[in-house]
């Protein structure tokens, strides 16, 4: 513990985090507390969710890209709850070793997300620790009341999509762990800087919230790869879902990955960090999806259908795929 | 980073987290977010705090008062905000050695504060890591639109008032960490015991909430030291305040310890972890304030005036006195 006068927390955080605080509800950070008056006929969507180094990210890390990652896994699980975003508290940990470079470097990527996603700095807190960095966040968003996409609610017959392309954030973090890899892959610059990159700073898909919401039986963002978290839906939902493997989309990436160590499959379908959404869906609201997502550039694969049954099955050449590990875990 | 199945952190969250998730909009914490929907006519108040080993607790604290202190420390800003519970988000961060007692008595401890200030767990995350055991904690109150108590507001010529007892919890970390203590400062076991119990639980304000809110002016939770505090509230409001040092309300134990080391004095009015509310209020509001806070048991003690100036000073014979440091900070 450490005694001082207000000066060091309170300079750091007008200096870096005020400029964040744009909502008028977040008094400047110069309040216990915010306020938000939450937009009429809507409820408030909560999530929590963070990153400790050495866990969630690694020493050598970026410090801009360390705060937007946080942010936005938060933003993930908003966007596959058909929420808008409206604010979030941050609470961060820092050893007294960070320098204020490091804190300036992360508060700047994070406000370049509170832009781009709309999704203002409302308060936190902020300590020292003995241990390693770590940001909680708590991120909230609206949706009309009762609109919020549940896990539960999938049904015999509907169809599973799954945005963007999956599995290449397991790819990016192994591949910031061994760099002698990405010459054991043949990957040429271009292919694994992408890689890396989707570990480093996910998309979420908030440009779809609205699509989701509107169409989608049940949704959830995949943060635990794919294979585990639609084995969470299917289990929420009492349903199974069979899926076609040779459908699941990859990248150019990744697939030139997989040419050379087909057995890489489980690691794209198990990793971890993809933070794209699988939803499923009645067959008839297909064209509406397609059509609402069609000006946001995010793509949308059909990768199976869910039938009676509890699991999900990844099926390939009539078999399904055994996993050593169907989820991918922090704890 | 380590790979499992989900078996072991949803284990645990079924088994000591899923009970307290009472509210409807948590889901039983089967879902990526939870969705509230805010009273109407209501503002939603926002806070975040949380605690880590060996910064805002010490290793040896029981772990059935850590989650409590964690929450209470939230529930005390909404009680100073006039705002009533609605409920909470928690991230847990676990060292791979916690054992699952350790997680038993945490969430026991938890258990008993939900149902006393009527706040359940709506949701979060737990990971491992590798440095010290931290919980962080987002907290949601409501309050009628508008009608946040802001730290802004005070005015010359207000009463000032503060709550309960200031010190002793500072009094009582200090024993905490050197048990010789309660010899040299004379006191009996009961007295130590009270002060450490101040430090290890503290007693949130909630039930003069609503009393804060009709008639304080301004008002903030005493967390880092009355001075300290006091200082912020007076900085924000544009405004001085004139304390009386010896109107500041102590309890039987810190006056007996004052009595033998009148220096503490500043311990007293600087330390951190009170957890009450000082608030500013016309004179006019005074009846009404305590009549209303007569059902709750909560001493309030008038200790000064809001003046012009900038600044709080404590005054004794005439001086203001000089403290080394005015405020307590865990960064």
């Amino acid at each position: 513990m450490s005694k001082s006068t207000e000066s060091a927390e309170q300079r750091l955080i007008g200096r870096y985090f005020r400029p964040l605080a744009t909502h008028p509800g977040a008094f400047g950070l110069a309040d216990d507390a915010a306020a938000i008056t939450p937009p009429p006929g809507c409820d408030l969507v909560l999530t929590a969710d963070g990153v400790i180094a050495g866990v969630h990210f690694l020493p050598g890390d970026p410090p801009e890209s360390i705060g937007r990652k946080a942010l936005r896994m938060n933003l993930s699980d908003l966007a596959a709850k058909g929420a808008k975003p409206v604010g979030f508290l941050l609470s961060l940990a820092l050893p007294a070793r960070v320098s204020e470079s490091w804190i300036a470097e992360f508060a700047g990527g994070l406000a370049k997300d509170i832009e781009r996603y709309d999704c203002p700095l409302l308060g936190g807190d902020t300590d020292h620790t003995p241990g390693p960095i770590a940001a909680s966040i708590a991120a909230f968003g609206a949706v009309p009341h009762g609109g919020m996409v549940r896990r539960s609610t999938a049904k015999a017959g509907d169809v599973v999509i799954v945005t963007g392309t999956v599995g290449d954030a397991a790819l990016g973090v192994k591949l910031r762990r061994d760099s002698g890899l990405a010459k054991r892959w043949r990957l040429n610059k271009a292919m694994a800087a992408q890689l890396t990159q989707r570990y480093l700073l996910p998309e979420p898909r908030n440009a779809l919230a609205k699509a989701v919401r509107l169409h989608a039986s049940a949704a959830m963002d995949v943060s635990d790869g794919l294979a585990g978290d639609l084995g969470k839906l299917c289990h929420a939902s009492k349903v199974a879902a069979e899926i076609d493997v040779e459908r699941v989309p990859l990248s150019v990436a990744a697939h030139a990955v997989l040419a050379g160590a087909p057995k890489l499959i489980e690691t794209l379908l198990t990793g971890g960090d993809d933070y794209e959404i699988v939803l499923t869906l009645a067959p008839g609201e297909l064209p509406g999806l397609r059509e609402a997502a069609k000006s946001t550039g995010v793509a949308l694969t059909e990768i199976g259908r869910i039938v009676k049954g509890d699991g999900a099955r990844f099926m390939r050449g009539g078999k399904a795929l055994a996993f050593k590990q169907a989820a991918y875990s922090h704890f």
